[in-house]
């Protein structure tokens, strides 16, 4: 009954009373927002939501009895669970009554863990004593900062500053800001590889910068060669843009590749002989799925380098094996940057005062999760390998599965979250997706929704090669839902092409 | 130790490296950056955080011994205990195991009242089962939103569509996301009261619109008249500059000041004669003080009066009786809005994906507290009866004190949390602050924390009459802090006044 009464919520018709002028219209609010686009939460999933509601509402006439939400990176929504110390160290925070007792030795010491226990107790301390409820220094809480950076200096071997260092909502909120600082006017440009992650394109449509598009070569994993670089960067300048930042997604969104060592010092080379801000989304660093590949982080190596680049670099609590989305936990670390656009960084930071707090704790947990010898190390440990361990099976599945289909090939997902197959679709498909005025993957993936209720992301949201087709598809859900997506896919795709034979 | 060790975090140095170029410097980073101010976080903030690291630092020779924050309404960080039912309803969402543990009669059931439990798993339940660490529909979670929309209706007696309602990061985000709608270019301008909360002139120039300023009367408790309004956008017009929306705080920040259903119904008026969007900041709704001028929200006058304006009115969780700002929990009911414009609205915030959910959650709490019969309910009316009383008090305590002092006035703080004191200063105290290239109210704050540790911010962060002096500080801190803030106040001002006699 209350799910019936959420879902209703998602159709019930807007209060809009009719007159005969508004200050906002389509004609005369910002055009920069009308031009953005952000695909992973587009058309297909306003209509799967729409499905979604007719099952709750009863409805049993289509061919599925439920929404596979295969559309986004958001594990908790598919049943991942959350790892276990670190929801008792917040649940610790959260309630200062329970934690007193716990640490007194009330009933509530025996619910918890001790190490849970002295571990909230810590980060109350490290926050004042004020707790998740206070606003923070803008950057974030000063302790909190200061473990991201031992974090950082024992994944790189390099040392890092706190001060260098801002929580964020998310990964989302520092992308926002640093564009802000890059982006002057409709000349100033960000380099973004295709396909990418529509966070880059929407934002630096709201902004007004320019795209500059820079391609990923899909016949060699996804990689990223220095000759494309040089093909972008000029077309860039004979249009008369400036090219102000190299954005960078590794592991990579939504195609699944990881860069090697080589590719990462040819684009810091790059960064340096072209004087660009190097923005480094490094958010799957833990979702590396090979043994050949792995995750080196561009502070490791702008580092080993001895290089002047800007860099930023994006992390996030929603990903890696904890795949917590909802608690909006980031972070960038700017290094190499003036202090006085640093102190700029901080005023941008100041106005919206901090990130939430809750979301800042999570960061300290995923940054120090538990170690050996203490009480919840076995735990943590199995939790951790086991989700891994999933998701490296389930990818290699859906991978295996996909390129069984005639006309698709999908490279191997080496981390992230995704597979982002390409389609060859029949002639007919594409006359028939023209007719319609649709992008033809849109069409694949809306006829995928509705066959099988399945919901995918069509590879035009996230740009793709003149004339070639995708989509992007998680690989998260729970092991015997990942068997019934293989066979429903496989199923809908043999009768695809048959329709359109 | 710990203590010690964050605080010096804050006065590292960075690790630039000289270079001969960078993409990044003050000369090419975006102006509309540069050009933002944020006083409430600003010199005077950044100086106290310094003296507070001296005094972490064992430094004995200052004449104060810790640093009293009255530059920001952050209840939590001077003393201000959260809700029990909140943080116990929000423990138990954080760990599923507890809950579970609690609602199968285990250990946890006797830590935390029936009611407590018994909400719990109703939020889990209406976030579908994911909890706190799923990724929510980008207005936030579609049963939370129903709880708001019926939290407005019982409010105001008129209908509120959930899919009206946006669940956002504090008010802030809201405010972006609405000025990203509104300005276009430098040419389209927002009414914008003076003084006013920073956020708004800073959101401003950081988007490159236009800041219309109108004045507020401070010689009838910071009124609002609508010929201030009609001389402030004729002003506007004859620069060229658009009014898109008018933006109002009510209860006021800085000034303290309520407004009557008079003023309101003018203030409706004029926007639906000049065609504006109406932004009403309503975040200190529940902090009203003065019998006479009881909160009533624009909602409820756009409602009474049949008005087709647009209204977009903001709330949070960080103000009120409640005080969680690091929970960054907040919404915005957009009503009379463009059924298009709305969908460009819910594009917008799902690029940014959705709010952090422990901060929906605590917006659900805060709209939906304890009921009469329910366990919680003596408890929370309790503590939220004491809270504002607190705060009725220290604030009549403060403003009493205010007005003894030479050369001050300050009007009744009848709402929020604020005193905004005018201070008339000696002539050389303004030429002193002159040739030190100061606001000469910045100076008299500096000296108040460099001889007190009060850290609070001078009027001209948040614009004030030309010619006039003020400055803002919160009645936040405890009964027994705030009676010294008021002796060390009054001291200062006797000493400051004598220097620059």
């Amino acid at each position: 009954m209350l799910a019936r009464t959420i879902r209703a919520g998602f159709r019930r018709a807007g209060s809009f009373n009719s007159k005969q002028f508004s200050q906002m219209t389509m004609d005369t609010i910002n055009p920069k927002v009308i031009s953005a686009q952000y695909a992973v939460r587009g058309e297909i999933v306003i209509r799967a939501a729409e499905l979604e509601g007719m099952i709750c509402d009863g409805n049993t006439s289509l061919p599925f009895d439920e929404i596979i939400y295969c559309n986004i990176g958001n594990p908790q929504s598919v049943g991942q669970k959350p790892i276990t110390f670190f929801r008792q160290v917040l649940a610790l925070c959260m309630d200062p009554t329970l934690l007193a007792n716990a640490q007194d030795g009330g009933q509530a010491s025996t619910l918890f863990p001790s190490d849970a226990i002295a571990r909230a107790a810590t980060i109350m301390e490290g926050t004042g004593g004020h707790g998740l409820g206070a606003y923070s220094h803008s950057k974030g809480v000063p302790y909190l900062r200061q473990k991201v950076a031992r974090f950082i200096e024992e994944r790189d071997g390099y040392p890092c500053d706190p001060e260098e260092i801002f929580l964020t909502n998310g990964a989302s909120d520092g992308v926002f800001a640093v564009l802000d600082l890059l982006i002057r006017s409709e000349t100033d440009g960000i380099m973004i590889p295709i396909p990418q992650y529509p966070l880059y394109s929407a934002a630096l449509a709201l902004k007004g910068g320019d795209m500059i598009s820079y391609y990923l070569d899909e016949s060699k994993s996804w990689g990223l060669s220095v000759e494309a670089l040089e093909q972008s960067i000029a077309a860039a300048k004979s249009r008369g843009v400036t090219a102000r930042a190299l954005c960078v997604i590794n592991p990579g969104n939504p195609t699944g590749g990881c860069l090697t060592v080589d590719e990462m010092r040819g684009i810091v080379q790059f960064c340096e002989q072209e004087n660009l801000v190097l923005l480094a989304d490094e958010v799957y660093q833990e979702n590396v799925y090979v043994p050949d590949k792995p995750f080196n982080s561009f502070k490791k190596i702008v580092s080993d380098m001895k290089s002047p680049i800007e860099l930023v670099s994006f992390h996030s609590t929603s990903k890696g094996y904890l795949g917590e989305c909802g608690m909006r936990g980031g972070y960038y670390e700017a290094v190499n940057i003036d202090p006085q656009v640093m102190n700029e960084m901080y005023k941008v930071a100041s106005v919206s005062l901090c990130s939430n707090i809750t979301g800042q704790v999570m960061v300290d947990l995923m940054v120090d999760p538990p170690r050996a010898g203490e009480e919840s190390y076995p735990l943590f440990m199995k939790e951790r390998g086991d989700q891994l361990q999933r998701l490296k099976s389930r990818s290699r599945k859906l991978v295996a599965a996909l390129n069984e289909l005639q006309g698709v090939t999908c490279n191997m997902a080496e981390g992230a979250m995704y597979a982002f197959p390409q389609i060859r679709l029949p002639e007919n498909a594409l006359k028939a997706a023209a007719a319609q005025g649709k992008a033809a993957d849109a069409l694949y993936a809306l006829d995928l929704l509705e066959a099988t209720g399945i919901c995918v992301v069509p590879g035009s949201g996230f740009g793709q090669e003149e004339g070639t087709l995708h989509f992007r598809t998680t690989f998260l859900p729970g092991d015997e839902k990942i068997d019934q997506v293989v066979t429903m896919m496989s199923k809908f795709h043999t009768e695809f092409m048959q329709k359109y034979a």
